[in-house]
């Protein structure tokens, strides 16, 4: 099937998390059919899609009924495995594309990327010995923080490094994976851009957001965020600058430090993402129907907003609150259906309309 | 499970079309699951609910499994057959209750009790018989309409009665079926009142919606309704009569005419209804989820509203309109996953915002 997707396509999903089921319902309010592959059961996406396939990302019968089952896929994560990413490639578009994926996937690509096309970020240095990671803080100095390079998300797979004394230990968190050392950055608030390219090329972005981590998770996101108009532009005209560069299809995330010498980029996501979740409540389409116009091809939502809104995750005794929460009527729940509510895991979000656009 | 039902929780629907399925995503929305009961292949409410039973309203032995796999009951649709019904009833809460179902599913009782309630109704006569017939239309004069008490919706089973002389042939487009012959209003306009009752008797309504028919399908819903403000409290009063008087507990449409002499009920529907749809991009919480905190002792959202839309239903082919309405990144666009677009077939609506609230 060519673009645009007529409804009654089916859009794959790779990923059956809340992120998953936030896009399948906005599949379903276009027309379309959505199929779900994932290897955990029971997935949260699954509640509200047409089809579930639970398998491994290594089956490759699996991986194969799938594509044939789905006319576009996308991905509701990043760090899909390669193989799985050739094989699924050969079947069907997959968009975000490969390049998106590759630069994300990886920390030390994607702030090469990023320095690349001229962006500033926290300065870094490749870590994959303790002989690396003496040279990078001699270079960058500490505070500092080692990451590894792949895999790494919600603040898992991090080790701050004080001073130099701290090294040591540091790598030995990593588990021998290559790693990454940023220094750290005086930055006032964190801001992040929630942009979508479209097939043919147009770009639009939602109103940055201004983003409150708690224990290394997103907390709240508030819009609008406390920056200055020029900046806000920056902002928006900097996440252009990346769609352009990966040839993008889809919804990116730029989460971004604003400091006293303007914006510095902290991470890309290639992929819908939880600082965009005010959007639901906040516009006429939000960040979840925006990726899937722009895999299926469709025109593009502009990215209005009409209200301010405050987006505050619901972490795992957080669920507890919800009662109370149900009697705010300014308050939009948005749950993930999962059965168990484990420390730091992400169950649901509220949107709080503030007041009209300010 | 008592009242509240909490997050993971099953909440069961009878009836799979489109009210089905945005009451289901409203469902999983706030962490409920839902298994959808339906006699026709391939709901489009099936789309987006966790289970689906294909089964006839007839099958004892299916309505006991779906009876058994829920917690509550609720359904899209107010023409369930009666013994489907003694059977849930006597298995899980279904809500809204019997007295309602009861009152909607015939015109004649439906307009009896309202007139029991004090409000106004079209001029009415049952007609069971040519005989009967006869002298409906002397005492109700012409143009009139006959329709049969059940059944009806979307300007089905009605006949027009312009003079005496159509009598005969309107009597034989019942088919038989027991009839109730209405006056005609001379309304100025038709609004529609969307109004929830919770579990413990709190009343919520939104705001009054004007609405336009077309081919006796409803066309578009206009919110606000172009009414003095005296006459929205009149409308929201006199829903809340309603739902008091029927111990309600869900969602309820009622329909009004703006007449020269105050309000006349039209009809209501006990159930989501088409004319509540704009909710969905006007409001913090839409008519799909008032009806699922109603049913499951949920607090209620409070009706409130932060913009102007205008809903229009897209009918048959219309649905050939969606890649242009894409373009208008004003317009939130909902379709219904059917396959097939027959003439007077709702295939879906679009809520455009056409300001903020005024």
């Amino acid at each position: 099937m060519t673009l645009p997707l007529t409804p009654g396509a089916t859009i794959g999903i790779l990923g059956g998390g809340q992120l998953g089921r936030m896009l399948s319902v906005a599949a379903a309010r276009l027309g379309f059919l959505t199929h779900i592959y994932e290897p955990g059961a029971e997935p949260p996406a699954g509640h509200v899609a047409h089809r579930v396939t639970t398998a491994s990302y290594d089956d490759e019968a699996a991986l194969n009924a799938f594509a044939a089952s789905v006319d576009v896929i996308t991905y509701e994560f990043e760090n899909i495995p390669t193989a799985a990413l050739d094989l699924l490639e050969s079947l069907k578009p997959i968009h975000p594309g490969r390049q998106a994926l590759a630069t994300s996937q990886d920390r030390l690509t994607e702030k090469t990327f990023l320095q690349d096309l001229g962006l500033g970020t926290a300065p870094f240095a490749a870590v994959d010995s303790a002989e690396d990671l003496a040279k990078a803080i001699d270079e960058i100095g500490t505070p500092a923080i080692l990451k590894t390079r792949r895999f790494g998300y919600d603040g898992k797979g991090q080790a701050r490094v004080r001073s130099p004394d701290d090294a040591e230990a540091a790598l030995a968190d990593m588990n021998g994976a290559p790693a990454i050392l940023e220094g750290f950055v005086d930055f006032s608030i964190e801001i992040s851009v929630i942009a979508a390219r479209g097939a043919n090329g147009e770009v639009a972005a939602f109103d940055p957001g201004e983003n409150v981590h708690k224990d290394g998770i997103l907390d709240t996101t508030t819009v609008p965020a406390r920056i200055p108009a020029a900046l806000k532009t920056d902002a928006i005209l900097l996440a252009g600058r990346i769609l352009n560069a990966l040839d993008y299809v889809g919804v990116l995330g730029v989460e971004l430090f604003v400091t006293p010498q303007g914006l510095l980029v902290n991470e890309i996501a290639p992929r819908v993402h939880n600082s965009g979740h005010w959007t639901q409540t906040g516009c006429v389409s939000d960040q979840f129907e925006q990726h899937i116009r722009a895999v299926a091809g469709w025109p593009l939502g502009d990215g209005g907003r009409h209200s301010d809104v405050v987006m505050e995750n619901l972490i795992g005794d957080d669920i507890l609150r919800v009662p109370e929460l149900a009697r705010d009527a300014a308050t939009a729940i948005h749950l993930y259906g999962k059965a168990e509510a484990r420390p730091g895991r992400k169950m649901g979000h509220v949107n709080r309309i503030t007041g009209p656009k300010s």
